[in-house]
């Protein structure tokens, strides 16, 4: 006889009744195991959000690193800063002055990945129930912070000129109409992720003034600002206005993603409280990884660098764009980005984005549905498709593929009258996030 | 007539009713400012935590680095998982393996440090107002998370066999008299720091039990077990309680701190739990780190590295128990530590270590006042010394001068009966972390 206590099965979770309210917002998504399948090489993944890399020059980035370790290797591998290496935050002011920002190095605070900086600046302003404003759609992982810090999303719209301002003045009026604190306004004015739409220049002077107006602070996200396509580095809102924006940057993109370095520049006192935040988030950011790539701004042409990765990104969006012109059902809309990543494309009337996603995985081409960037369950009738990473001619292979599953769907509605019926996801339970974007 | 309009000091911080209810609990150290001067080169620091890596072969890290770029750049420099690299994880099974654990590498998730552990921890289990129980005193850096958390900080006494059982069911009953909810047991059981006991063995089986009984999950935080003067490496608690601990680990005290690489072992549930986090924290923690510090032990006698430190820091150890013996006034108590950082001291009754130290800094020799370790203002009267960063000399010259400057205090009180009077800080107001533990 078997007298064994009962033990509980492994895979239950036994600590669900101890865990804090805000892991009811850090929910795996149901498309996340489809994510997993996505990532088999013999799929066409215009999924993810990954740089394409492989332009960088191995002999320079291993020679600069192999001096640092040399030369300041004891240094390298010791603590740092809670704010990050003084040498490297001179440089990042350096890079912004390319937008137009003039900026101390004091007001800067190297963050792992600009990711982080979204996480910190949510932590020092974010108590549960405040309202963050952000663009419809936003960006899936800083929808996932907010959401983790048990923040309200509102969306306001955006066109193809970047976040509407009437939009956003109509956002305010009702949080403010129903007695709720907006902390800020979460924007990526350049080459939005997912929207591919940049904050034209007369709009960003409205919505400084919006904010200012109504205290509303901006954070504002800048990823992607020096890979635009066909033109100069667009002004910064932060140029124009020190004192109500938080301004985020990243190396992920015009170097490499694997050395998390990214940063916040903010008013004087709120770094304060950011360095606060970073020292007891991780004592201090990897000081290895910000000297490695504060001694590749030293050794190399990185503006040559990013002008390749331009050119790169350019010939990706074209082979996308074209795919997509000569392909895709003339139902179909999509914009046409000056720079980043990404296309935002919207469906024929009751083709559902999510739904077609399992099919389209099982002919070999990946997308994230349109609702993984909204917080409210909006977006199921767009996607993103990313250009970034796979070559062109894979781009137009995936999207070969992408309008055959399209056209079966679209046909199936013409018999059946509805979208077909989901195969192997559950019903729809909110928020959709592929989990880091990166599948 | 000057008609600018007013415009706010900028070192106001005009922000002051937007912060969250949680940055109450960061707030910078009024000691923080006397650090600053601790770190000039003629002060003898007694307080930080900084490894001594000297000893480290940089030609092996270079070379070992060099190759990784060489042979899998693009892959290192990308993005990678929010758990961490697998090649890594399986090493730290092997790690772990030296205390008698056996785990799989898919319950490991790689950290920015143990510090992001201790910080992912806390996000996944604690709501405001839940408990932590802690040893008294604990790590400065551990109980400035809880603080951010809003956690309430038990402290549970120790002796020099470590935490106390019956303290700990004492803590454990008030606390569930008083109707709050207990989250966690975060315990140092190796080399304590600041206190630089380790808990006995029989006492190990007494804890594990007292936390099961009362569903009390317990935080091993264990980054200087490897790092035992007189003995082999001792059996962690985890090793004999696979359901109930979450084990953390660092390599940044038996390699290099710069990588910020350290990492949590947790039940499979709660493992998932804490990779959302992650993700929501970082996307991902730094690939190259992690696969540099892998190739480090791949390539490396890292066990052999070990030993090396081990004795470098026996010897600093014994440099600082010969000087103390010699130098400090009979009155005081010290422990003697067999293995990592740390000695605590504590002075004769009515000399306060935190009013004596902008004299001690005069002097020119630092420490950390043992406030800094306890959440509830205890523990004025001792004082952390670390052994570690300093040579032996310099350890001996700055125990000189800490018992000048005690001796001239003692003197003081002997005339005017009472402490002399702080100078140049302000009164105590709860928390004394010096920030990040490392000045």
């Amino acid at each position: 006889m078997d007298i064994t206590p009962a033990r509980p099965h492994p895979r239950l979770d036994t600590y669900v009744d101890r865990y804090a309210a805000r892991t009811a917002g850090m929910t795996a998504s149901e498309i996340r195991a489809l994510f997993a399948v996505a990532s088999r090489p013999e799929v066409v993944s215009l999924a993810g959000g990954m740089p394409n890399i492989s332009g960088l020059p191995l002999d320079v980035v291993g020679s600069a690193i192999s001096d640092l370790i040399a030369q300041q290797g004891p240094i390298a591998m010791q603590y740092g800063s809670g704010q990050g290496v003084p040498e490297l935050r001179e440089q990042i002011t350096e890079v912004m002055r390319l937008e137009g920002i003039e900026a101390h190095p004091d007001d800067v605070v190297v963050t792992v990945g600009s990711q982080q900086a979204v996480d910190l600046v949510t932590r020092i302003f974010i108590d549960p129930g405040d309202v963050v404003i952000c663009e419809a759609p936003s960006y899936v992982g800083a929808l996932g912070v907010f959401k983790a810090y048990q923040a309200e999303v509102v969306h306001a719209e955006m066109d193809s000129d970047g976040l509407v301002p009437e939009a956003l003045r109509q956002a305010i009026a009702s949080v403010e109409a129903a007695g709720k604190t907006i902390k800020f306004l979460y924007t990526i004015p350049n080459f939005h992720n997912p929207a591919g739409v940049t904050l034209s220049a007369a709009r960003r002077t409205e919505i400084l003034d919006i904010c200012r107006q109504h205290n509303v602070l901006i954070l504002e996200d800048n990823p992607y600002g020096l890979l635009g396509f066909d033109r100069e580095p667009i002004r910064a809102l932060r140029a124009d206005e020190a004192e109500n924006v938080i301004y985020l940057g990243s190396f992920s993109k015009t170097f490499a993603p694997g050395f998390r370095v990214g940063w916040a520049l903010a008013p004087h006192p709120v770094r304060e409280k950011l360095v606060l935040a970073q020292e007891s988030a991780t004592l201090c950011p990897p000081q290895f990884s910000q000297m490695a790539v504060s001694a590749y701004l030293s050794n190399h042409d990185w503006q040559g660098q990013i002008k390749q990765f331009r050119e790169m990104y350019r010939e990706r969006r074209d082979a996308m764009i074209d795919a997509l012109d000569d392909m895709m059902p003339a139902s179909c809309r999509w914009n046409v980005p000056d720079g980043g990543f990404y296309v935002w494309l919207t469906l024929p009337p009751g083709i559902d984005a999510k739904a077609m996603l399992p099919r389209a995985v099982t002919a070999r081409v990946a997308y994230v549905p349109g609702t993984a960037f909204f917080a409210d369950g909006f977006g199921s009738s767009s996607m993103r498709l990313s250009f970034c990473y796979p070559t062109p001619e894979r781009i137009r292979e995936g999207v070969r593929r992408l309008a055959g599953v399209l056209e079966a769907e679209m046909e199936l509605r013409a018999t059946f009258g509805a979208s077909a019926p989901e195969r192997g996801i559950g019903p729809y339970h909110g928020y959709d996030a592929p989990g880091t974007d990166l599948s």
